[in-house]
């Protein structure tokens, strides 16, 4: 039993295993885990906004990730989930924990630095006020204040 | 518009596009469909029982496939489904149909043959009465009957 | 033992089996396949004549694949290849036949249907001479005269 | 230009992107370079000594890894490599430190911390003798001996 899950500034990303994820040894590939936080957040950023007819969040990069497996994750039948939040926002760059996890354990931990990019000028950017608003919603509260 | 999606004996496995599947012309790559056909099986076959309690269909192996890529399937916020069905059932092979598609759009329709494997012997088997039973209730009705 | 294989009008693509290529059954997935088609293509009709100085072959789209699988193909440490050659070339489309296979076995045999098209125009095109002279190169002699 | 690669105590994995390796953006995607690294790690333990007729180093587990991203990786018609070596080596764990690279640029750098596993038993082992002599000839020398 872990932590309870899903509090309110975590984003809340709900996915099935595909059979292509599974290696030879049985369990999800540790390469696939990375798939995962990446459709975590185009949910996040574009999905979700999509649907729910707001403006998405383009133009970011992604310069550095962290993971941490904990434990083997295993072909089932049921969904797995991944939970995102925001460990720390600047102008131009802002940084994303994951937990990649059920109701019962957690098989990673992430951290992921992403960079506001302007593709078409090929050069860093700043967040927009728009933006900055849309990530600040996922902004985990201070250690001591949880 | 198509004709009318999901008669019956259709088997619906439904599932979001993942980042991955986008290949670098903008649309779902000609190589990641089998992988949602491959899914579609494993919900058809081994999912769907386990969920419902059921025994599932195990040691198949493919041993053909036949696909006709109709329109180019772009990324989307909403689901894509996979319809799938038996055209033919043998002793010891089967033959399944497939469309991938959407309420409006047919993006690839496909067959694949299935073959009765005996993993541990590593030779050919015959499908068990559970199995014939469990094939048959996806069997589509004979066209003239449509 | 198999036929005597790469005779001169087949284009030859050598590549490693990846880990991420073996499933949980410990072969090489059949979804695979078609990447392993996917990218001799590009070798045969891209990479090659680029490295040779000559005009690439692009614009073309699948319309169809066929596939056998023959034998399992297992993780080896040593190179696989897909030998790839022209069946059928008209105006707008041509045909590709495929062997994955080494020196002693042939895994899987497959077909493939390519059309001429204009990304930018969104349409069918012709091909030009220099692209009918480059497909040429790969056309199998009629059967007769094998 | 960057430093002088590949010195002796580096593992060299020479590979070829594939088409399924770039993405909607048309650059290597970030998850597939866990790939990469993947198939340099199964190389310098498995693949390499197999074929020189010596014992591969089997089970180990990764337990994290970190990447950072440097420059974007496009489409090469040329091979790229993954220089790997040793940075830590303890009794049941060990750390690699990995560059992605050709003769001009690294496009990224990356760590993994292994940890010897005994699959059949399911929990930690020690490495054997062998092993740690395998694993020693690709230890980097202390940073002020470089």
């Amino acid at each position: 039993m872990t932590d309870k899950p899903a509090v309110e500034y975590r984003h809340v990303y709900e996915f099935h295993i595909r059979f292509g994820d599974i290696d030879s040894q049985g369990h999800v590939n540790n390469v696939k885990f990375l798939g995962y936080l990446e459709d975590a957040r185009l949910e996040m950023f574009h999905g979700d906004p999509v649907r729910k007819g707001e403006e998405p969040v383009r133009g970011m990069v992604i310069s550095r990730h962290e993971i941490d497996y904990r434990l083997p994750l295993l072909p089932t039948v049921y969904p797995i989930r991944v939970e995102t939040w925001v460990t720390e926002a600047r102008a131009a760059s802002f940084k994303l924990a994951y937990e990649v996890r059920d109701d019962d354990n957690v098989y990673a931990e992430a951290t992921s630095t992403l960079v506001a990019f302007d593709v078409e000028a090929n050069r860093l950017r700043r967040f927009t006020p728009h933006e900055r608003d849309f990530i600040g919603r996922y902004m985990a509260p201070a250690p001591d204040r949880r």
